[in-house]
């Protein structure tokens, strides 16, 4: 039996959340490293530092049979293979996909901290609010089309079926609402797709029990934050 | 015989020069479109456009026997395994070293463009100096020092042998001397096995080829970009 140790860090969903919905949608254990030890931070900051030519740079880190990987998706590739979360022969596609997801992601990052990640949101608010406004009014639309472009009149954005990178779009959309509800609000209209493929997300039993129990850790303070200032409706 | 058709701005190298290295390095026959049609810039817009679930989101492209994949990592994926270009059993932590790569290029490119890609350097130069000093003073050596913690004795980043990521390396090594020289040369003591590594890379008579060639599109107003302001020595 393959084991798997998740290790991000414990109060927000983050970049942490794609590997996590993957597990959690498969239904095998996993241990949530971070969530189960009394100190989270000092067990995320104890697998970062152990040398070994399997060390990461940075968390997400899932270890898989005592071999750590990095880089969310990655891990996602590698799940979705060892728990046929990807149809075969679309590995390359979903990899790709998530690989734009996780670009997005970045981008949403540096929407609070467009000057440095160390810094505290209110040491570069000016510099977030042009970025912000940047985001909002053109990559936001940009990747959200093309995304929506590739879902057809599908449940699954790709179209041999079903994938992790469907539960990605719903943890994306989900984020996204909770960080920016003006701006998604006001593009409503333009992901149908995405919404029908997140609803479908929504109906799988595993994922529903998921997001019913405690380990659904709800947005706050990560990379999807609400910023009242930041959001804003987007000009057709 | 597999057909490779190369997509990516014409006048720098960029994230485009991730799998074109990979293609050089391995000797075999590949079109780099947009520097051999008449009009790039064109040729890359209806790359881009042609509807289709193969279609990207932004270049590098890369046409595999007619396919399109995108996402610089995920080509020297597939390049790596298709051209030999990484061990056998090593594919998924390439993978990841490829993928902790491509986030310094991120960081790379948002030092000139820490708010909007869509604008010009002289309407964010403010913002820029900030990020920039972080990135000189934080990300760089974070990122450089653990790159530098995987490289051992060796000549190659794996423990199991050469790989595409050795020719990343390399390239990131010189684009990040070209627009940091001082940052770069007062960290110089601190990268011994990534300067092995990229030494070994310029030695593989393919990539020397290359380099000397007119193929090889010399670093200006890209990715990497040498601002003197936004360069400057790190303390110790």
């Amino acid at each position: 039996v393959t084991t798997y140790r998740l290790v991000y860090w414990p109060s927000i969903p983050g970049r942490g959340e794609f590997p996590r919905l993957l597990l959690e949608d498969a239904g095998v254990p996993y241990v949530d490293v971070a969530r189960e030890e009394p100190d989270g931070v000092k067990a995320i900051l104890s697998t970062l530092r152990t040398p070994g030519a399997d060390a990461p740079l940075a968390p997400p880190i899932l270890e898989i049979d005592g071999v750590r990987f990095a880089q969310s998706a990655l891990l996602c590739h590698l799940l979705g293979q060892l728990l046929d979360r990807v149809p075969a022969g679309a590995e390359s596609r979903a990899l790709q996909l998530q690989l734009t997801v996780a670009d997005l992601v970045d981008e949403v990052h540096d929407t609070h901290h467009p000057i440095a990640s160390g810094l505290r949101y209110e040491d570069q608010r000016d510099e977030a609010a042009r970025r912000a406004e940047d985001f909002r009014s053109r990559r936001l639309p940009k990747f959200l089309g093309y995304l929506e472009g590739l879902s057809g009149d599908r449940d699954t954005i790709l179209p041999e079926g079903f994938s992790y990178v469907d539960l990605s779009l719903f943890h994306l959309l989900a984020g996204l609402r909770f960080a920016f509800p003006e701006a998604m609000a006001s593009l409503a209209d333009r992901t149908p797709g995405l919404d029908r493929i997140a609803a479908a997300v929504r109906a799988r039993p595993r994922v529903a029990a998921y997001l019913a129990s405690p380990r659904r850790v709800p947005f706050s303070d990560g990379i999807f934050r609400h910023y009242p200032e930041l959001d804003g409706a987007v000009s057709p």
